[in-house]
């Protein structure tokens, strides 16, 4: 119904992430949407952010950032309303208070957060360049990132890591990938069940299958956030603008959660209307039902409305 | 994946929560379906809890209660397998331990637990006899379940309070039944614009319209877990044997979350598989975006791959 969306600040602003967010808020008809990012030393949020929520129908922007600006959300104040739902990334502390929202005022969260992951999957058919330059990809957005490389053969390991050694060297963000690939492994699994059987194990946020099997591999998939198919399906596409959404479960949460969709705005009421006949029917079964859980007065609120279409026939 | 059910002990065996629970699980295909209660004194599990976890596909049942089967099932123990989502009631330590273990190892859990409540909104139509044995049913599950009536006069309100002061004799569990009546409140509203506002504002896990617009006044409710319409649909037909699930949003938290249903059971994983010419209209969106988000290895990505083709076609 009323919906917080956070975005963080930093240096570069995550205007794609209110995309992901505002959009799927605004079709399932949020009553209202507020947002909070904190602003720069100069007091302003990124034009880029400010032009994106506008875009996707968020109602109102609150200066405020990490965890004040998650308490602000899920208590209301004075100026920021109170939202049902939070959404939305951040660093540790944002993350703990969402954590804690949630946990003492029952205010639901998109999904546990961690550091964010890739798995590229790579036989002989993948190219090197391409493979590496996904891994790179995921493993600048922070030290604790983790990128997986798992390869059929020596061979292609070498060859995708080659790459990513060549290619690490021209990124601007060098020194923050070189601490996210001292936490990420390279792995050889000649066998492909083996692969499928560590991919659902690992249950990473994104994985790519660059391999000529990556259909067959996909349809036994159970644990993952994303999915990305062939050798031109690099993840930078659902980060942007294939259609899927970025937020994503990750440090193996994929075993157990959904990525961010319309549903996750959604709520489902269940709704009855029993005639008379549909009671006299279904009446007996919870009687002896309620009664067996010698839960008496669950039994009398059927028994008192079948004796009253006795008496009533009477 | 892999599905935990806890089911409380105590006097009665809450079977009908086996069928709730493992039901759905087994519809959506979970690869296993593990059930844990604590066993009596004789160290046995009620029959009726047997017969209906066998019934409902349980794959295993492990005499084990309180805060230890839950961590037993999401650490896994030597003899307990690990779930990936813990579903079913407890008291306040199992209801502790799912917070817990929500928090510290990322087990999914059903929902946020709190106090079970049902708000019956009566008009002059209403059965005060129908709607005092509804309020009854509810405040037997525990002495802190809330019970609101809404009538929209006096004279409703009054023949309401004197069935269920007198159906309330009757009852076995009538001591707690009356300190449950002590939290629960008894509202005139006359407008039904001003019933339709509260409803939604309180969010019960139970409603009942025993009203005459029960039809409208339905189609206007935003937050509440189950909504049962008309005289002859008690909510102990909804525990039972009507179709809807019983396990539902309760404390307010109908504002954000949903029962239970077949889809708590299931994940959404995105797939994608882009072809060259699909990159190609993409990628410059794609490059654009994450350049601007000061992500250059997400940017390049992409244009690896658009050189690559370009390189191609010379």
């Amino acid at each position: 119904e009323k919906v917080g969306i956070y975005i963080p600040g930093g240096s570069a602003p995550l205007f794609s992430t209110v995309l992901m967010l505002a959009i799927p808020a605004q079709l399932a008809g949020c009553e209202e949407i507020v947002l909070c990012s904190p602003p720069n030393s100069k007091g302003e949020i990124h034009p880029a952010i400010l032009y994106t929520a506008r875009l996707a129908g968020v109602d109102r922007i609150y200066k405020v950032g990490g965890s004040q600006a998650i308490f602000g959300m899920a208590c209301g104040t004075e100026s920021i309303p109170k939202a049902d739902k939070i959404f939305g990334p951040g660093n540790q502390y944002v993350t703990a208070a969402k954590q804690l929202v949630m946990q003492e005022f029952g205010t639901a969260i998109d999904m546990p957060a961690g550091p964010s992951e890739v798995l590229v999957y790579a036989d002989e058919t993948a190219v090197p360049a391409f493979a590496a330059s996904d891994l790179l990809s995921q493993a600048e957005h922070g030290e604790d990132s983790q990128v997986i490389l798992v390869a059929n053969s020596e061979q292609v390991q070498n060859a995708v890591l080659a790459e990513l050694n060549q290619q690490l060297e021209a990124l601007p963000r060098k020194e923050t990938v070189r601490k996210a690939l001292e936490n990420s492994r390279s792995i050889v699994l000649s066998k492909e069940k083996d692969a499928v059987e560590f991919i659902n194990l690992y249950a990473p946020e994104h994985l790519i299958l660059a391999c000529s099997n990556d259909e067959k591999i996909a349809s036994a998939i159970r644990n993952a956030g994303s999915v990305f198919l062939g050798n031109f399906t690099p993840e930078s596409a659902g980060d942007y603008a294939s259609g899927t959404n970025h937020t994503l479960p990750t440090y193996g949460h994929a075993k157990a959660y959904s990525g961010v969709s319309l549903e996750s705005f959604q709520k489902k009421i269940t709704f009855q209307k029993i005639t008379e006949n549909g009671l006299k029917n279904l009446g007996p079964a919870i009687e002896a039902m309620a009664e067996a859980e010698e839960l008496i007065a669950h039994r009398n609120a059927v028994s008192i409305r079948l004796n009253f279409f006795q008496n009533d026939k009477n």
